[in-house]
């Protein structure tokens, strides 16, 4: 997304401590979980970081609550317009509803139904665009010139990734009471506002951490760019089951503090992702759509060994279609697999 | 069930403190969840105690554990025996395996598949009967006989209830953490083990807290001998989705620490369970069974009024069937209901 990004605070670890404070009592403290059955998948110590129990069923709230906090008191009866598949809209949405901004959120007319029905249910405006024939862009920009709301961008926004990076403060607290160091963070990645928050997190306080992203196959841009040194796209714009982590390729502001932290990158296939779904639903009773199940998926499916190790992943969201969460189990349970 | 019941311990919170010490590192210390969506809708504070993040997906694990660490060392070799239908057989097929004992259950023909199947992959030898024409007990007496093997009761025995009691100290210290001191905890409840257990905790720590037990409607002989202050019986033994808390009547020990305490009753329809089972993966994102989301379904369903309250609730397994599952994210989304 080109679209013009403010900067409306510094990339830094204090700033994810401030916007700490301003979620407490908006965002939940989601819990990081063990599973034994997991464990032994592995042979290893994995935790599992459980956003999709965040509100709104995604870590997407976080960012937003905080981008929208950090909007001027002048500019905020204008309200703010973001384009989204799903998480993000819910996530702007809920927040402008506490914040009492109106929010217009445009989507694609192919967005999971479950999408559109719970950001419209949060109150926000939804417009339907067609992938193929519309712009989003200059749909968003058109609004934001009309009505001088403010554009909430889903990654590339300072304000969005120290918002997101709440996560890794948690994740570090958390391990600290529990009294283990994580070897490795695996984190479900779209455009990287949130693998690259937690990376800034960590960076302070668990510096000897090795950060993966986890993609979808054919959308494994963070992947490639990491590899590279520099950010290229994906051929594709569509076409796997992950929709919420399909981005064109990395955010600037992301890919700049991966790199820097030497993150690598995991790649699934949307089967070994649905598996992952059908996994988290008969083993550790856990609802999570496909595009937050790639770093679980990457486990289970051995992309990555952890014997020996701790390792620490993300469960990004829970907003699955009813329809496309019953085919996760049936295939699962028949040991059928769809061509990848 | 008559089935000869043995007091390996006493039933009192220093049990429970000892039962604690036993069953670390090897059950999850559970989390206990706040959702706004749910605080929302009751107008109130909810916590949820998600003992369907436990080890075997169900809080049964925890007295399954304790219990067998009481065997004493001359008995193990020749094992344990017990009678269930699904969650506590896969507890103590779970503990024996981690112990090092063989395990026998003797298991209704008609149990949900996905039980059966999980307490055979946790190695356990099932013996499946018919409820029509054969006897658990008498099955389950003639193999402790022959082998000299433990029998195991779900429910009616001390130390299997000091067990589960681990899951109210756990309750009221993360209460305490959070700053919170809960008006009334409503637990699912079956025989009473996990009730009474909770209730024998929070005696201690949290004495002004208004027990209530939940159950299906016409599976509700808790709240009928708590009304009358003498146990009686269902007429019917099975005809609910609710298989997890269907017994014949209330267990001897939990009956007494519930009455003492003075617990109250709440029963919810098949439907209003089914309901709450998808409201638990639309907005909680968390796999629940029917039976344990009977105090789920007394909350959303009103039957209790908590508006500036209060509550904690127990989510108590999710061993579901996918069939069953399905069902019930159809019914809702539809939002038609079967008869009651």
């Amino acid at each position: 997304m080109s679209f013009d990004v403010s900067n409306p605070v510094e990339l830094s670890f204090s700033e994810i401590e401030k916007a700490r404070a301003r979620i407490q009592g908006f965002a939940s403290l989601t819990p990081l979980l063990n599973f034994p059955v997991l464990d032994e998948h592995v042979n290893g110590r994995v935790y599992v970081k459980a956003e999709n129990l965040q509100r709104t069923g995604s870590f997407k709230f976080r960012g937003a609550f905080n981008r929208l906090s950090l909007i001027p008191q002048a500019d905020r009866a204008a309200g703010v317009v973001a384009c989204s598949s799903g998480n993000h809209a819910q996530g702007v949405a809920a927040a402008a509803k506490i914040l009492g901004f109106p929010a217009v959120i445009v989507m694609p007319e192919d967005a999971p139904a479950l999408k559109i029905q719970r950001t419209k249910a949060l109150g926000a405006q939804v417009i339907l665009y067609d992938r193929e024939r519309e712009n989003r862009e200059g749909i968003a920009k058109q609004i934001c010139a009309e009505r001088g709301a403010t554009f909430i961008h889903p990654y590339n926004d300072s304000g969005v990734i120290v918002g997101q990076g709440t996560t890794g403060l948690e994740i570090a607290e958390q391990c600290e009471i529990l009294g283990v160091t994580p070897d490795v963070l695996i984190s479900c990645t779209g455009g990287g506002g949130l693998t690259s928050g937690i990376a800034l997190a960590l960076e302070e306080l668990l510096p000897e951490c090795q950060i993966y992203t986890a993609e979808p196959a054919r959308f494994d841009d963070y992947a490639r760019s990491l590899e590279t040194g520099e950010r290229v796209a994906n051929s594709a714009l569509s076409g796997s089951v992950c929709d919420a982590v399909l981005t064109e390729m990395p955010g600037e502001k992301g890919f700049s503090v991966l790199r820097r932290r030497g993150a690598k990158g995991l790649s699934v296939s949307d089967d070994e992702a649905m598996d992952a779904v059908a996994f988290a639903y008969f083993e550790l009773k856990l609802v999570v759509e496909p595009g937050a199940a790639v770093a679980l998926a990457s486990v289970l499916s051995r992309k990555i060994d952890l014997a020996g190790k701790t390792a620490v992943l993300t469960i990004s969201g829970g907003n699955v279609d009813p329809a496309v969460f019953e085919r996760a189990l049936t295939q699962y349970a028949a040991g059928e697999k769809t061509p990848a």
